[in-house]
């Protein structure tokens, strides 16, 4: 395919690599700084374009990879004739795309992406949405170009996995952040905690989350429970999560 | 040495196996049920025991690794007048073992322990505290017979890294499972979620969690924060989590 491609943040280069990587042409690379645009567009050999309107009519495929909350307004202002166009947000509907092109959808790869870390796109479930069977196939032969599983799920599945994922990805690592708050208290240094994260997660990469929970909270034992409450007077942020926490693994095990 | 167990659960089963394998020899396996001290102590061709009468004079080390509330009930029946005695408790003060013998100690493994999961056991971090210097470099010993590292904690920062485990391994995973609940009503598999799990630990065995932190309430994206609260509409419990967890982030990066 003939790819052009908005914007040149994390998704946008990861995406944009491995695209390139597979065989396909990167044609245009926008972005509104000249310099963004033209260091993905130089690794991608394509060119590099600050302005819309400079997009190439020859594509079959536009890829708009910026903020969820630029989209809209990104799309608004994108009329392409003769090409897909599909965007890569979890949290904006297809719909917004339906006056940009004859034929749109939503690639959105499910998986947190950073600038530091290599990244096996293989291994990155993508999930599919698309405004009619033809372009549904063109993703999931594009998914399958990367050596990636796609998943098709509509506009309200592919929300309520993002708000899953807000509960598993982004709160976890909040979680995270806190408990090497309490150590830094006492001096300790965080790579003792790194173990037991790996493991935590490693018990839910193989198995069940809701059978491998362990803890105070679940063996209801209210003297560990009262013991930890104690230690986090005076900390009333950390003291509300814990009870609430600790009350919602009750509830949830109780049932 | 000449170490007894007292205990048949997963600590005592997987430190167990680990210290025979390194070359300590087992003496005695104690368990209130014949059953699981005979099945243990074949493991490790030690000699099983039902009361803790029947403990052998012999040894150098008697290891506790029993639930943490029924310890210091255990220990004011234990009295070993030429042995070591440990624990392997997180959340109990080395003290309750003062009068159970002349030399004492907590020997905590900071991780979690699954029957059915294999664990490396040089990957896991000893916590040590000991009534004494020459107490402590045994257990400094054993620790480093098993291929593992050992930090030295009193009791107190002892309960700040338990405290700090419940919110990095028991609340997160509790997160895995409330995510898999929000899935499980659209009918997406968990599967999808699981490669977003592996990155987000990933990320933190690497780096600083603090840095890694996405998601909209880092952002202050109340654009996508106000729609996650308008999806968790008619589920309170969830619906106050994510406020909670939300505002806590806020607050934690403004600072």
């Amino acid at each position: 395919m003939r790819i052009s491609i908005i914007g040149s943040g994390n998704v946008a280069t990861h995406l944009g690599k491995a695209l390139y990587a597979s065989g396909h042409e990167i044609v245009d690379v926008f972005s509104p700084s000249a310099g963004h645009a033209g260091l993905l567009a130089t690794a991608l050999n394509a060119r590099a374009i600050t302005r819309l309107s400079q997009l190439s009519p020859q594509i079959d495929l536009c890829l708009i990879a910026v903020k969820d909350d630029v989209i809209e307004d990104l799309a608004a202002d994108l009329k392409l004739s003769h090409s897909m166009v599909v965007h890569t947000a979890g949290s904006i509907p297809m719909q917004v795309l339906a006056s940009s092109a004859p034929a749109y959808g939503v690639l959105y790869p499910f998986q947190t992406f950073s600038k530091s870390r290599q990244l096996d796109i293989a291994q990155v479930p993508f999930c599919l949405e698309a405004s009619d069977e033809e372009t549904l196939r063109s993703l999931e032969q594009l998914v399958a170009d990367l050596g990636a599983r796609s998943y098709v799920l509509d506009t309200d599945s592919r929300k309520a996995l993002h708000l899953a994922a807000v509960f598993a990805c982004n709160f976890t690592n909040h979680l995270y952040t806190l408990a090497e708050s309490l150590l830094r208290e006492k001096a300790i240094p965080f790579d003792l905690l790194r173990p037991l994260i790996g493991e935590t997660a490693g018990k839910a990469l193989e198995g069940n989350p809701f059978e491998a929970q362990t803890g105070p909270a679940v063996r209801n034992d209210q003297k560990v429970i009262a013991g930890h409450l104690r230690q986090l007077e005076g900390k009333p942020e950390l003291r509300e999560l814990y009870g609430l926490l600790s009350e919602s693994i009750r509830k949830t095990h109780k049932k």
